[in-house]
């Protein structure tokens, strides 16, 4: 299996599944996360994991609909709601020459779900850094 | 050419040059635009060309960074400026079978670059409509 297939089986287990283990094994440690909301980057293996595990908490029905793969560079394209609002995104996914996420870049729309997302993350991540 | 390779060639000449020609030569009748602000689409090729001009118009340097391409379904990956907020987009394109573009979606981050374009495609298109 490539590095990408195994990479991709692995997320979208530990996505669906809420597995902390097999969401770290999957991230590099220099890994950088760039949200929807905000310009500056989130920097290293934990503060990722967390901020990817809090927003997989928040979205309800998660559903991935399509991939594009260029070599080490992911798109993957989702459908997913944050209380009362539908919200479609994606994900735009680097790996390392060892196929772990040494980026993730998520982008949402519309503006109202992406104000719904913020203020959810915003008080789920105060609880975990509390 | 392929269909896609003479679509995307039109596409960055039309984007580049704010050819209103062209870009009406490479959009489908029913074609809908997926806007990263609001949630309904606009329909019809008349619209989607007037939004799709308001938005090139009012990004600044703008630059395509990538692409990802399967079959009639795109991803352009780009970077631009508004006023003074830097903003990272993606578009989300589907072909027909006559490789004239039938959907675009746009999603942009972060928030406050997304509500710098909102409120100032907001003015252009309310002067364009006027």
């Amino acid at each position: 299996m490539s590095n990408t297939d195994s990479f991709l089986k692995k997320w979208h287990q530990a996505v669906q599944t809420g597995d902390m283990e097999l969401l770290h094994s999957i991230i590099a440690e220099d890994a950088s996360l760039l949200s929807p909301a905000f310009w500056k980057p989130r920097v290293g293996r934990d503060k990722v994991a967390m901020v990817l595990k809090a927003v997989s908490d928040t979205f309800q029905e998660l559903t991935y609909t399509k991939e594009w793969v260029d070599g080490n560079e992911l798109i993957l394209e989702f459908n997913t709601r944050v209380g009362d609002k539908t919200i479609k995104g994606i994900d735009r996914i680097t790996l390392n020459d060892n196929g772990l996420l040494t980026e993730i870049e998520v982008l949402i729309r519309p503006m109202n779900g992406l104000t719904a997302l913020a203020a959810a993350l915003d008080d789920k991540l105060k609880a975990l850094m509390a």
